[in-house]
């Protein structure tokens, strides 16, 4: 029986639970692919502490060149994370022939346009399954199962960190501060949350995925991104009073000759599957051409969860390697010549539905003033609610609005905070109707 | 560019989509695998019909022969059904050296286990991910996305039929008589509709799930089957009022020398995303040792979702055939050797939660009676609802119980039936909570 070596560079969270699948689940593997996958090498700054699971002798190594030199070493794992040496090491594996596996949307958002095309051109694999959506195959569905798709739109919640802080906002009435304290000490959050807070996590692996369905160059920094700290409980009660719950959504839509492509919090209403998503939960609807909507669910992180995805990437690459087949699925979806650049349109010429919230003193007049001013830009509303009543002080007015465009909404509202009436910034939340009327 | 040869069996309503996709998205295919998918010959007995596809000339033939015996094609796909034709034509096709994609369930579910060794030991391919769920990629997800998990449990709604029909019930308070109306009226129920409501469409779903997640022979003819057409509105209204939604469920469990594989219809907590699964849709909880649930989520059936998913195989073969890995995933997930029996748990054997309703007599003493004899069955109640009052007659008095054994609880309701106070057959529906607590 053929035997196919695995090295594994950093051994963290994400890195031990890929040996621990390899080593635990060998004998399955095994029965399942035909052949040996051996984890040969584990490179770490830490070979001492203990991983709780049962490795050989000589396996952990603090020298990383050691692994993706190895001549043996058939693929290498890359499980560092960041752009640093995680960078360096997938460049030399890469150069060394070594097939790669890597969870690293950060590095992939940035740098996926120069790195994948070293990996084809020297004829290997970068393969990237955990890279969004953890356990969840989004990139498989999207590159094989969906492959007579034309793919119309995604809609995602990609990052369980602010998932499980709307959840908390949403369930428990906790202000964004409390909950993210809570998210934090259940280790859902980083003690720096920005990158997942802000939304930047989340446009990471948008960017992957909205390359990957319209075979598009990767664009990150087109990528209009407003993440969640903004929202208050105030908001999430009136979104529920509309029947919408606010989820941070990766939104992508094919608009022919350019995608959009943007990540800000969303009211989505509760017929909408993915308003049923709690907690540190991921999941994504995909709209094809053929299959209208499909929707996939399960753990955006977590030890195992990643690990899964990893493995499924390892194993289609050990196949690949068994059967002289590498390369049999482009890295990108479509083939090289055939991924262009397309534009991603700027947030201002958007389309929506809009959800405004202006704390406006209690008098009359001030609904005419304010409607008036949209009314001039083209915006109409759909409905309007007055919440509660203080003489003198000012009150919440909440306005939901037919489709209107992102531009003109601006200019709406940098003309109302000058108003006198209206005496804080008005809270803007962007909506998706799933009928997608007007 | 190289060409694969594509040959169509039946050209319905699936075979007509799969023609619509190959030819409307052929330049897109193209642009992702490299090649060009050519649908050489269409084989049906109708060859006059316009199917809104434009097709060449002498693409149509009745001779069904001539295309599995082409020595150009290199893929056939069956999109016939059935036991009869169907087979005989597969057969033939894979003596050719034919690969074969099929969406045939019925086929597979009762003659898979000598189709598949027939196809293994011919070296060619037999694909079925639009046999199980239309669109959603649960054979793909199954057999490659999670390789590296030890399965446990699959959950799922795979009749869109059934779920169609229970959804009116739910909605509308429909009679089941009157939901299955509505379904035939919109298509979405055949005029004999038994395959569908019985439960052994579903079945049939079932066994070869539980063969691929377990590398189990097939075993349809052990598997416990409850179709719905005993579910009453009455029955679902007091589901609602305890929590719970009624779906017709797949289940397999995992119990380690021994498999659960039943269809019934399933009493499921409203927290539990299968139970906002609503109208034809179809979705599937699959439960791994490293990802704990995934969800799939989408069309179930219906001429281009299910042909989407007979693209994913053709395309999946293709990209084999270019690259010389034929067999390169093997055909039911485990290696031939590595695929044995696994005897599926009588349905006497299985521990579940259960839900109750007897027709008894409002009168004094009835509880006592009745739960004294569940007691001596070892079967200890959760909770006992009478709902309404009819002095005289028989009222509806509903139990959910802790765990239980199924044969205790057949052994305790044919004596209940026995007993003066109770007027009716008791209904009975089993409760999977998503906690499994006791």
């Amino acid at each position: 029986m053929k035997t196919i070596h695995i090295g594994l560079l950093g051994c963290g969270t994400v890195g031990t639970g890929v040996a621990r699948i390899l080593i635990q689940n060998q004998e399955m593997i095994r029965s399942r692919v035909g052949a040996t996958l051996n984890l040969k090498r584990i490179a770490d700054i830490d070979i001492d502490r203990d991983r709780g699971v049962l490795l050989g002798k000589d396996v952990l190594t603090t020298n990383a060149d050691s692994v993706v030199t190895d001549p043996d070493i058939d693929i290498v794992i890359e499980t560092i994370g960041g752009l640093g040496i995680a960078k360096t090491l997938i460049l030399k594996a890469i150069a060394n022939g070594k097939q790669v596996v890597t969870a690293n949307k950060a590095l992939l958002a940035s740098e996926g346009n120069s790195l994948f095309r070293i990996a084809a051109d020297k004829g290997v694999e970068l393969a990237f399954e955990a890279s969004v959506g953890g356990c969840m195959p989004v990139i498989k569905t999207l590159r094989e199962s969906l492959v007579g798709n034309q793919i119309q739109a995604m809609s995602g919640i990609l990052n369980g960190t602010c998932n499980y802080i709307l959840s908390k906002i949403t369930d428990d009435g906790d202000t964004f501060e409390t909950a993210l304290a809570k998210a934090q000490s259940k280790g859902f959050a980083e003690a720096d949350p920005t990158l997942d807070v802000e939304g930047f996590d989340t446009a990471h692996k948008l960017a992957i995925l909205t390359s990957l369905a319209y075979g598009a160059d990767l664009c990150l920094d087109d990528i209009y991104v407003e993440g969640i700290s903004k929202i208050t409980p105030l908001d999430i009660e009136f979104a529920g009073q509309f029947g919408y719950k606010i989820k941070l959504l990766a939104i992508s839509k094919n608009r022919g000759n350019a995608v959009e492509a943007r990540v800000h919090p969303t009211m989505i209403p509760f017929d909408n599957l993915l308003s049923s998503v709690n907690g540190p939960l991921n999941a994504i609807t995909i709209t094809g051409d053929a299959v209208g909507d499909i929707l996939l669910y399960g753990k955006g992180a977590g030890m195992m969860p990643t690990a899964s995805a990893v493995v499924s990437d390892v194993v289609d690459i050990a196949r690949n390697l068994l059967t002289g087949s590498v390369g049999r699925v482009p890295l990108l979806s479509y083939q090289k010549d055939h991924i262009h650049r397309i534009p991603v349109m700027p947030v201002d010429e958007i389309i929506s539905h809009y959800y405004f919230r202006f704390a406006a003193l209690d008098q009359p007049g001030v609904l005419s003033k304010i409607s008036g001013i949209l009314g001039n830009h083209c915006i109409s509303l759909k409905s309007v609610h007055q919440k509660g009543r203080k003489s003198g002080g000012s009150v919440p007015l909440v306005m939901m609005t037919h489709l209107a465009k992102e531009s003109n909404v601006q200019l709406a509202l940098s003309e109302i905070v000058h108003l006198e009436v209206v005496s804080d910034m008005p809270a803007l939340i962007r909506v998706e109707d799933s009928n997608g009327s007007d």
